[in-house]
């Protein structure tokens, strides 16, 4: 199946980077809304475009790499109804929103569209599903980092006097020891966040440690500690854009309860947006198949048999 | 949907104790080849009756609890023509063969089958498919244990000599440290195995040993260590039949491979029968909605979207 990339950030040059370990889907091309001159690139193997030339592309599949507050609400029920697509839509209160808008421009198109995918939502969402379906009294937590989180890490940068910003979530021990009982917690027991800043030459350190505290949804109500450091000391100290996920499930069987079940499913990228870019090409796979079944719409994960995202040369049963 | 239970062993009792925690089936019945006046029962609000009477049974879906080696290949194409059906087949190298003759029968009445149901094959499989489907150059490793193996302690009380005997497999902490670098294992580098044997008396120690050993894919390449003890000793030491599985992957990515991503999915179940009983109630459920979607012939995990085992009153969008 031909495929193009949506978007040059993080998560777009990290697809570029690994579709050839995904032989069954051909690159033809990536598309962003900067002057492709203006980008460094290491491969000049596949064509970077301006958007404008989308329209021209022969491509069966559009990865939309972008950012879930500012691209994905317009690019995705845009492009979803002359191509299929797939994206990383991780804002899980609009999900079902987004789901909806996708969805009606998929059917009326004919195409199908994976949204959410990605490991939080995506893998860790299965883990969810599957915990909640087959352990009795099912107690589940899930657990982010330690890891860059890079909407929070965008959100502090975006604070007056802040000259770069990375946002770390830590996940507490003691609150994954409660998790390993069987107990929920929310979100803010779960977990605390640190985040590195360089500040602008004469800016007001208190002032800007207190405007991130107050950031809603992202930092407040959590602990967060704040580190300003000069600018040598961020390129030496926060490298990268390492996360980890994990959820833990607790269930119980036995006459009186007595007896624990329990799940944990954790996963760890060294380059978060390298693993993500990983999971959007093998959805991509997924969407051919769908589409041979005849299916258009939006689907999510939860949706599709998993067999579907494999590499056409695994033989399942062996899988098994 | 009315379901029934075919067999009363470990499996089926736990799979009685536990459908109160499935509202949306009702157990109609249990079925077993032995005398039912015979067993012991502490609840009897679901009659126990012989098989013969499975003929005049009105469950739409039967859960299929008995023993891979013995009782499933023939009890599972039986009855896949005339009732939907849930079985947990783990001989992973009958599968291909299993599912065949299952299909042809299910098919053969419009009933769905879903064969394999369990931990593993099932839960580690989708582990194992999710894996390799996502992380480039997977290397994935599975790990049994530590916990009772049930078809491995019946093929030691099956020796001449040996009165009551339980085996355990036991994974190699060396071998989880290797997995967690990407390092593919066999069975037999990734696990031992410790055998408690109580001996009828007058027995040769020695050569219960040797046989023990020798029994070809239970213990034959293992490292096996075999300990005999009285009675007492037996009933206090060996109790109950918890049992542990993991699956350890990891892939790479990055331009010189240099960056690692890791998923290990682990599960611990201090009641093994209950935890497969509850994952085989739930499976019906999934084997309801293929139904109502018009499907039939037989089918695993691997095929089946992960919502299909949600219970009807949990918000899927909530999971996501």
């Amino acid at each position: 199946m031909k495929i193009a990339i949506v978007g040059y950030g993080n998560l777009g040059s990290a697809a570029e980077l690994l579709h050839p370990c995904f032989p069954d889907l051909t690159l033809t091309a990536i598309y962003t809304r900067r002057p492709p001159e203006s980008l460094p690139r290491t491969d000049r193997s596949v064509p970077l475009l301006p958007i404008e030339r989308l329209e021209e592309s022969d491509a069966e599949c559009l990865i939309l790499a972008g950012s879930s507050d500012r691209d994905l609400p317009l690019l995705a029920p845009e492009y979803a109804e002359r191509f299929h697509i797939v994206d990383s839509f991780d804002t899980h209160a609009k999900i079902p929103e987004h789901l909806s808008a996708v969805g009606r421009s998929a059917e009326k198109g004919g195409r199908v569209a994976l949204i959410a995918a990605g490991w939080d939502p995506g893998l860790l969402s299965l883990a969810r599903i599957y915990t909640k379906s087959f352990l009795p009294y099912a107690k589940c937590n899930t657990f982010w980092g330690e890891g860059v989180s890079q909407g929070h890490s965008a959100a502090v940068r975006h604070i007056p006097g802040v000259k770069d910003a990375k946002a770390y979530t830590l996940p507490r021990a003691e609150a994954k020891l409660l998790a390993s009982q069987g107990i929920a917690l929310r979100d803010t027991e779960r977990h605390r966040r640190k985040v590195y800043i360089v500040e602008q030459e004469g800016a007001d350190r208190n002032k800007i440690a207190r405007a991130v505290a107050r950031i809603p949804g992202y930092f407040a109500g959590y602990e967060t500690e704040v580190v300003f450091m000069d600018e040598k000391e961020f390129r030496a100290e926060c490298r990268g854009l390492p996360h980890k996920g994990e959820v833990i499930a607790v269930g119980r069987t036995g006459k009186y309860r007595e007896n624990r079940s329990s799940v944990a499913f954790s996963l760890s990228a060294e380059s978060n947006p390298e693993f993500t870019a990983s999971i959007l090409l093998a959805s991509a796979r997924a969407v051919k198949r769908l589409a041979e079944d005849g299916k258009c719409g939006a689907f999510t994960f939860a949706d599709i048999p998993p067999k579907y995202f494999l590499p056409p040369d695994v033989s399942l049963l062996k899988m098994l």
